[in-house]
């Protein structure tokens, strides 16, 4: 049986009315090509470090390290260890990339529909120069075809980063990290444009078990004695500044629920001193976060970060997944979110100031219309994030200009955010976003609600300008 | 540079699809000009009271009294104070109307996509004569045109009634008011149909801080001696008989969560009195909000007044704005709401009674499916109400006909609600839902739900009938 | 005036583009004509196990046990006596079927757009061949013509059964049924395949007022002395195994929220223990209900009974409705529901174990999105159930195929479920989801997402397959 071609049409994503999609297409040649502004993802920024950075295997760059991928899979009752993914404990997995290949190859049909699907077409036929649709038969040929691409120097992360026309690439790093590969980068010469942010959870969420260490940590890079509230809050600015003179534009913060309070210095103290003896009770830990937002916040408007919260995920959902694999395995489940009580003590404090930029993103579409766009539409201190983490795909983005657009407006937005650890995944990501752009602006333009002028102007603006400016890119 | 025409499509919000568009149009030219039915909104009965009555500036009447403008160029950065919103304590504001009107121009685009916006282009267009785009470089041309007409005889307040078409206005006026303007206008002479709605809040929630002053005044338009729990009812009682002799059909209730709760004449009794003493707790204005619910749907059984109740606006979210500036600023944020459980007591006593006709609106659209539309599909008490407030736009439409309609049928919906204070937009609100509603009534054609002469007879009721027939309007 | 001829397009419920329709058409094509798989649903046993079983008049067959029906016309102030519901107590209702019907058909207009309408035009046109649309005019004739086909040994349900190429429907038993309908449709060697399911809820729901004569009644179905924890659980393994030689291949089990928990032998023995004497208290019926989900989970895995978990129905919402006619009225409303935390222990316990098949129900929506398609996109043991109750619609299935399949895949689903009381309903509902699914699948043809090849094989997934293997019944 002759394999079946892997087509992708040049109108895919675009309505099939005639006149929506010759508009969208129309404005989709706009922006199609503009330079990408990746403002926050998870790129290992190593890669760009080193020169010579290999991928390695396909199973290496498309299974093991994607839990996009991989939880797929287990959904379907294909264990973990025979995908190639590596035990905590060191015990025996898979390492036969070829037969997690052949097995990955088998399954592709799940992901029939999904953004998964998508990119990874996207990635073989544009990235890779794959023609046919990969399957069990195809899968070996497919295998070596890329493994080949993988081996030649243009299949290096700063050639594909300049290939891919990344004009800059966001990292998400501790706030105890020594930015060690950014410095190796800024002194290699190399001109691509990757900067830190500084995503300080390590050392905010009292709860975490390691958290003693990671003081133990920030105390080290930092050079101060964190004995005390005080000194821990110098060191983090100390490490602000740090990651600011290193490039960062922005901070990130993730947890479970937009909780804020704002503490005293006494009750902050108490409890900082009580975690630093290992006694802190889950109340103290969840105000503790609650407070430290808030703090975050007000740093942030002294040193001009902007600052991103990602909220609603039940992370490490799966105690026997974590136990074995750790975390970010596909096993992390959104929670219902609740924005507009437990928002007010930072919007009492800030959300008039328009020095705080704070850029939110949920995983509770619920609250799109309900919470999120009233808020962004009023307070000046707030935007809303592009659709998040199972949202990123086609009838989430439908799904967020329907709800939000037409109470924020698109201004109180920030274009798109890739939010990848998968770098060749990165041009795929944006061209589905600036697909879907097109497209729901050509359908305002049919419907006659706004003119193909104000299309023109916005679809640049969702595609590559709010981006920038949002993250003070261009600053 | 030529200024760009405003331009507004005879087909506009309707499907591109030439088959659906056609059938839009066909029943869109059965509904546009049917006369306006407005049964609940805020516009201001003075209007109509003097016959002389101007709306003043460009700037008075599309800018300092609509929070859905001003509140978007406020999260975009622009101090309230340099739009001219006056300050509570008479602290200075910008006075100059063409300044404020060039700012409003020149951040007109970030209206894009949204309701407001496309009121507004309508208002300007069909009310005023605008034929260009406002911007900031037609901003004073604007403003001078529109100041010429507003000089106007035929842009009396009164003129523009008749022009509009609106067969009956309903206001909403506080439990506490001496309905004078809607005296004047009755004893005027002028045959415009303005009717009152009762609004019973300020003297119902015991947490306002001028509940006791409330009492007092209705104390003295009622000539009673409020003393006690049944002196209270008694002149609810005597007050929704007034209005009601003043033309009133319906009354109006708005609380942050759906919660009833049947007191006992004991508890009512002592909680009336705690209030009066100014020692009424959290709890006790709960409980006494979720009885007098409930009471007044005793009251409706009696008196025939038809019911409204708005659920899950955070009135006041923003503590700056409120101090600042005062309430309806744009800082009122949805909840979400649960109505399953709390609506049970009322339910319970009232449900089954179809004396009783209960009309629900809602801030929090993941209801419509999952209880509203089941609640309203079983209890014959009870009526849902049109798409409120954020929702009144075309995707809100669109998700309210979808989530709504398959389980409640579109006879226990009660048509459209403008809902403005903003009276020159009436025509441009009712336009967008007629056409929402005959688009989407297309789409059931095309698709083969329902036949043509059903949709014709259902776009008739979307557009006056349901209103009518549902607020007692024809009685 | 003539009678409007009754006309459902051969292109029904497919999008009116051209391109669109066009693909859609093709795949209905593919699925139209393939068996029924019904692995879930409330016909009653009787009318197999009867080959002279007769449906009584049209208000017996459509009216009177249908409440998707007479909710509709309750709503709308009809009391539910003048439908014929029965009483209770036996009191008076409507006996004149000829009334009954008129007051149906006179108001039939109340279900325009809504899928009961639907169903309805296709089965009086498909199963009784009426053309006319019914209405006050043309009812008396409608049910003369009904009247005379159901007379006829064609509408005989073995004979309807056949007719609608049904390979195999699933009805639901309680667990203390001795299955004596499926034991005479086996003797009576008809070849229909109707297969009993083991719905447990009347013995674990111990807030149920007649659980301890269920439990009496399942110690004489069992033969066993049901005095303690250890026989009660006895006695339900035993009484699975007998339903699973009577050819069940599932279980289903229904509670209001998806509370799981897994009790201690100790102490789920006392609250056995309290509920024998008469003295759970609510908490212990809710700890109760949550641990035996999780037993029967644990028995799932045992005996390969596939599990099914109805969630989120507040059922009996309306006393007055329930204590005069009873449950099952159309006074069940939905409530909001949490399943990412709740669903937990059950998980912890199970959800990586693939010997069991778990498969979800919900009534709110806003969890598709945000916590169904991800658990089951996650945990092998889980899998989506279709759109239930108020969501087996057009616009359900759309939303559900929008807010799932990016992140579950349809291979996660599982198929199509009737879920009816209403037999000859049967064919119409499948034809909808047949039709939703072939027109959802086109759009992703003509949107480029995926190939028409890889629709051809999902559309018969969608319509057949997965239903027969999730539920094991090609086994």
């Amino acid at each position: 049986m002759a394999a079946q071609k892997l087509v992708l049409s040049e109108d895919r994503f675009f309505d099939p009315n005639p006149r929506q999609r010759d508009v969208a297409r129309h404005l989709y040649s706009l922006v199609a090509h503009l330079p990408l502004i990746s403002p926050h993802g998870h790129v290992d920024p190593r890669m760009f470090a080193d020169p010579d950075y290999s991928f390695g295997s396909p199973a290496d760059l498309f299974i093991i390290p994607d839990h996009y991928v991989f939880r797929m899979l287990y959904s379907q009752g294909i264990p973990l260890e025979e995908l190639g993914i590596p035990r905590r404990d060191g015990g025996p997995v898979e390492n036969d990339h070829r037969r997690i290949w052949q097995r990955f190859a088998e399954n592709f049909y799940l992901f029939r529909g999904t953004p998964t699907g998508i990119w990874l077409k996207q990635e073989f036929r544009d990235v890779f120069g794959v023609d046919v649709m990969l399957d069990g038969e195809t899968a070996q040929d497919i295998y070596d075809h890329i493994m080949a691409r993988l081996s030649r120097p243009e299949y290096r992360p700063r050639t594909l980063f300049e290939r891919f026309n990344i004009e800059v690439l966001c990292t998400t790093d501790k706030a105890t990290s020594s930015l060690e590969h950014h410095q190796a980068i800024r002194e290699s010469g190399w001109s691509g444009r990757v900067l830190p942010t500084f995503r300080p959870d390590d050392v905010t969420l009292i709860d975490r078990p390691d958290w003693r260490q990671n003081i133990a940590l920030l105390a080290e890079r930092t050079g101060l004695d964190i004995h005390d509230y005080r000194t821990y809050i110098q060191a983090l600015e100390q490490q602000r500044a740090f990651f600011k003179r290193m490039g960062a534009r922005a901070t990130d913060h993730a947890t479970r629920t937009p909780y804020c309070e704002r503490l005293s210095d006494r009750e902050a103290e108490a409890i900082f001193q009580r975690a630093l003896r290992g006694e802190a009770s889950a109340e103290d830990a969840r105000r503790f976060a609650g407070h430290m937002i808030v703090e975050n916040a007000r740093m942030s408007i002294e040193d001009g970060l902007v600052m991103q919260w990602h909220v609603g995920a039940y992370r490490n959902h799966n105690p026997l997944i974590y136990e074995r694999f750790g975390p970010d395995k596909g096993a992390d489940i959104p929670v219902a979110t609740e924005w507009t009580r437990h928002m007010r003590p930072l919007l009492d404090a800030y959300g008039n100031d328009t020095r705080l930029r704070l850029i939110l993103f949920t995983l509770d579409e619920s609250t799109y219309s309900r919470e999120l766009a009233p808020l962004v539409g009023h307070y000046p201190a707030l935007r809303l994030g592009p659709p998040w983490w199972f949202y990123d795909s086609l009838n989430g983005m439908r799904r967020y200009f329907d709800r939000v657009m037409e109470t924020a407006g698109i201004y109180n937005t920030v274009g798109f955010n890739d939010d990848t650890r998968a770098f060749p995944s990165i041009p795929a990501r944006h061209d589905v976003w600036r697909r879907a752009s097109s497209n729901w602006l050509a359908g305002l333009v049919v419907r006659g609600i706004i003119d193909l002028e104000e299309a023109e102007e916005m679809v640049t603006q969702m595609a590559y300008t709010l981006a920038k400016e949002s993250y003070r890119l261009g600053e």
